[in-house]
């Protein structure tokens, strides 16, 4: 489908806040003429992984997380740093939070968080055959427990509500789909 | 596991942008004592809908997203509006979006758009047998085309990333378990 893309009229910077920016962007439908202007939050790109042992165990990271004020469990993840790739991030990220280290690496997908207001993207990594021989170094204030969990309690863990981040459902969904599982 | 929660020490407003605010929260961690300033996104609970017509075919929206600049196929959704239960908001947007309607409603699952430091919800929901009998009323600047895709063009669609919104993903892992394709 060809189609015009809506006309940037305007855009200013509304704020930073440490992990992202706000600018505002006034534009106009190519469509209708309709103008106004729409907040967009600008940050990096993110990467999470999904990472599985020899034996089939998955690694996840359990700690307090300041959005929702709870203690999560999750896949390993974050941001990528500036002039490094996406892969180079997704290792950088299983070593500094778990301490799993591993050469086995692919793309499993790539998704946008919310594309209604937010410009990144996260780009989710299979990790295979890893093995806890990194060398673990949290950011300050990142109290992580590692879990290494089969395949049967991460499944009751989503069907439970006990993993529900959005990012980390769209990893496993990608994971089912890779894997034949669905 | 019982564990004690970080301790928010300090709270503080840190702007208003329309669709969310932002917040500084000072909390000190109940392990470590350590103590810094976190940012908090601030919204409303987010619902969508995986609406499945008699034929099998899914309802989905083509529109242009401020927040990635691009054209986007998603399922329709939007916010939870003050005193509105999510299902009602489900109900409402599906409507207005689409004009599909239904009474077949279930709730598939909720997720954290983003837990690390977003604080909201958003809760999924499965419309079956829906027909074209409402009255879409799209919010101004809303230009939408409604597609009615059948499952393998929808797996089509996220295999080459035509659908990437993590959000829709993760509703269509909750459709795939709860259809048993998964």
């Amino acid at each position: 489908m060809e189609e015009r893309k809506w006309r940037r009229i305007e855009s200013r910077p509304a704020g930073h806040f440490g992990i992202f920016s706000v600018r505002y962007d006034r534009s106009r439908s190519p469509v209708s003429g309709y103008e106004r202007e729409y907040t967009v939050l600008e940050a990096v790109d993110w990467v999470n992984v999904v990472a599985v042992t020899p034996e089939g165990r998955f690694v996840l990271v359990r700690q307090y997380r300041h959005g929702t004020g709870e203690y999560t469990v999750e896949i390993a993840g974050g941001g990528v740093d500036r002039g490094e790739s996406p892969e180079a991030a997704a290792r950088r990220e299983l070593e500094e939070e778990t301490g799993y280290v591993t050469e086995d690496w692919d793309l499993l997908g790539v998704v946008e968080p919310n594309p209604a207001f937010q410009a990144n993207l996260c780009h989710t990594y299979l990790a295979r055959n890893v093995r806890p021989d990194g060398k673990p170094a949290p950011d300050p204030g990142e109290e992580i427990d590692v879990l290494a969990w089969d395949a049967t309690e991460v499944q009751e863990a989503v069907r439970r509500g006990v993993i529900r981040h959005a990012l980390v459902i769209a990893a496993f969904f990608w994971y089912d789909k890779w894997s034949g599982r669905a």
